[in-house]
């Protein structure tokens, strides 16, 4: 899939994306980076809302599992049962989100698990960055459910 | 302020309320109550998506606080330190996002610490619901500072 076709994907199935005008600027193996501008995600103090930050996060969390689920020919779903997120610095304007794996060596044994019983747990985190500084880190925990 | 009041403020200076079309129900000293419906909220598997329900009980959690302070008529901003979420059930419709104080007691030194300080830590939880029951829970961690 090329990284416009992810967008629309994205914008598609998720409208809230589209609303906060989110781009994919890359996705591969290793992550999925999404930006943002300021102007949908603004807030009363002209800093980006720290809903729109987390949701942000989430979605790049959510597309990175969902890419490399697709990649790896395993047909399941996600959910998504737990997340943290650290707001670090008020973000001014258009922001990244760089979702990778907490512990990248586990993804061969997540999806064996997944393969063999049904049902797996993986941990992602994503980054969030504003003019080159880090701004916010989420972590999320999903659960992959492979379908019958 | 009128609940629409609270809304119209809502809509124009988070504008991602709009997008998600977020509804004030209820907002008194002990809960802001909020709804969201599922169109501008759904993902790919026609639930909510987990960035939004996590953005609509951060938006809960923010107006309650603001609303409490204007009240108290303390000047002052508000920031999101750090949040969790977690999420319950998946929701396949309308739901609500009902914000409270963690610690209603520690309501009073936190504004008096605000006051004397110019700096106080105070922690809200929403209580998301789908059709009478739980579907997810948000504790958040805000940092209030008085403007000089």
């Amino acid at each position: 899939m090329s990284l416009h076709a992810i967008q629309d994907y994205l914008h598609q199935h998720i409208p809230l994306s589209a609303a906060m005008e989110v781009a994919v600027l890359a996705a591969d193996d290793q992550q999925v980076l999404l930006s943002a501008p300021l102007a949908p995600n603004i807030n009363h103090r002209s800093t980006v809302f720290g809903g729109s930050a987390s949701a942000v996060a989430t979605l790049a969390a959510w597309t990175y599992l969902h890419l490399r689920l697709r990649e790896a020919k395993v047909d399941g779903q996600l959910v998504i049962q737990r997340n943290t997120m650290n707001y670090q610095q008020p973000i001014y304007g258009e922001f990244t989100a760089r979702a990778t794996l907490v512990q990248p060596e586990k993804w061969d044994s997540f999806v064996r698990l997944l393969q063999r019983r049904g049902r797996a747990r993986i941990r992602v985190e994503t980054e969030l960055e504003y003019n080159g500084e880090k701004a916010g880190h989420f972590t999320g925990e999903f659960v992959a459910l492979a379908n019958e």
